[in-house]
């Protein structure tokens, strides 16, 4: 099977995904700025999600880069891939409506680790098909950045019940490891 | 004509059709689990109808790989499948909310049921053109998983009046079914 | 200029009209036969604008299958069509709530009739570009259709205010006539 | 990296962006021209947004036909102008609805001012990539459009505070800049 489907068809849900959170925002019944200030958190949550969401499509393009042919059970391991993604509108919102609360912080996070479980299980998933000596095994490497991911999603969620900043503070730190550009792939193919 | 812009099209709407559902999981008023619990129902048939369109899309996806061209017959059996599967969001909110009654569970399986005999149209519209030793026809053959899947979805309608969680687990088997990796397409493909 | 992307952003905002659609068809309070009952009009509305969504992409598909670069005044006059285009929504949801209201029913024809007048002007530019022995020249011919569309809705709006099922009836009028397989491309083409 | 996924993902964030906007032109509660009346201004402010997504897409479309290959760079710099974009149909809605405010319609140019700095970032991302030779940089030339569109919008945004209309009048000008034909990129590829 070629990939150009998989791609297509996950660029749609991506563009779609990345857009319709924007509708979330509510557009304020007054016209001054005391009503635009409560929209503070919800365009804050936007923010970091349009970024983790933007991330997310940056990797998948990256790694589909290297990948040649593609079967049934990359299909599937992309559609769970798309499914917690999916759920991103709905937590940022949920969290943007009550920042202050530990479980939509948590909620955020469990949706993030799951997220990028899903990915690196699609990412194993290609791996087993491409062998350990493919351009993405050498690409990919130990995966750090994924790991300490993980690590963080882990370490943020029973924090949120601590203090939902603190959270807040670690999804941040993860976004910017992953905007500090990634060579890897890139690398490899040394346009 | 050239299957590309069909394929294009079709993930376009198939890709918003199973992102667009999420918007009607509200975001609960509280930030708490209790304000999270009703919306379970909701979830679990949001999760349920995203695997039915990933199901349509893996299929559709197969189906035209081995494909070459389309004519005026095949544009309008595609569109009539798309329109089906563009009720899926409408019956499962109604579901969601109404868990417990028969008839949106009924409905439910009457649009599966329609979108499963539009997919056999479409499948049949193909075969009449591509002829009984295309490939796709022998990858199709007997389609016994398509006739099994009509045959539960009438069962299920009547019993949803019986109890709605018949047929709910029913709808939940013809998924299962098609989730069981189908290598006849695959296979044939010989990659 | 290439035509790919002009038909890949067509297809998106094609796709996402025919889609958004059937968010306005509101899930009902109650789960029973009574309250789905409201929902008809909108329903029957949401249909007929499928099926016209579906006929301009099947058209767009169709005349953009035998060109094969597009410049800027193209790009501009099909983004004049996807602006009615993307007018049918509102009007669908607007008629489908005042289905016995005269202006409603007019103005949905005025965006149809606008809608037409737009495909027109882009056929128009595109086949003075082509040329008049163009393949799409050839395969539109005296354009009978188109002509007799225009008639039919500037007929049927000032109808909506003798009775809305009368102009509801030339609307699904031209609908079918554009249901017919129109083979003029397609045989000209010589798949 | 190929620039096709970047194109198909631009084009379906921009076709949903472009088709979303609709969505805020609220059905009215009655049938007649007076319930129609209100959403005039919105519809004004839609239609204006519309004009400038598709000079967005236009000129996105016209800067990637003749740009090769991207780099990650060109990702973010391309995320960065999504991201404004994305806010156009919050502050159109807002400004539809409060079109009398100085605020709204100081965001809403603020909003345009964001995107074109976004838009003249991506140029100057790609072109540093290209060369001062490359067919680009000489179609883009000094970009005098460019460069009155950030001046224009500058001058704006104060003068809402006097007039919101001023600040509408200059919005509407720069549209009207940008609807010219532009044919410096195409009359270099020399059709």
């Amino acid at each position: 099977m070629g990939k150009g489907r998989l791609e297509a068809f996950s660029d749609g849900v991506i563009a779609i995904l990345i857009t319709i959170m924007v509708l979330e925002v509510h557009v304020p019944q007054g016209g001054d700025l005391a009503s635009l200030r409560p929209l503070l958190p919800t365009f804050l949550a936007y923010v970091m999600s349009f970024v983790y969401i933007g991330i997310y499509w940056n990797n998948h393009h990256h790694m589909f880069h290297v990948v040649e042919r593609v079967g049934g059970s990359v299909l599937w391991a992309n559609l769970h891939l798309l499914f917690w993604l999916s759920l991103v509108p709905f937590v940022t919102n949920w969290m943007g409506d009550h920042h202050a609360d530990a479980l939509p912080t948590a909620i955020y996070g469990g949706v993030l680790l799951m997220a990028a479980m899903a990915y690196t299980l699609l990412q194993n998933t290609i791996l087993a098909h491409e062998g350990p000596d493919s351009m993405l095994a050498r690409a990919v490497g130990h995966d750090w950045k994924g790991k300490l991911s993980l690590a963080l999603y882990v370490a943020a969620i029973p924090l949120a019940f601590v203090n939902a900043w603190f959270a807040d503070a670690l999804y941040a730190t993860v976004a910017l490891i992953w905007l500090v550009p990634d060579r890897r792939i890139e690398s490899r193919v040394n346009r």
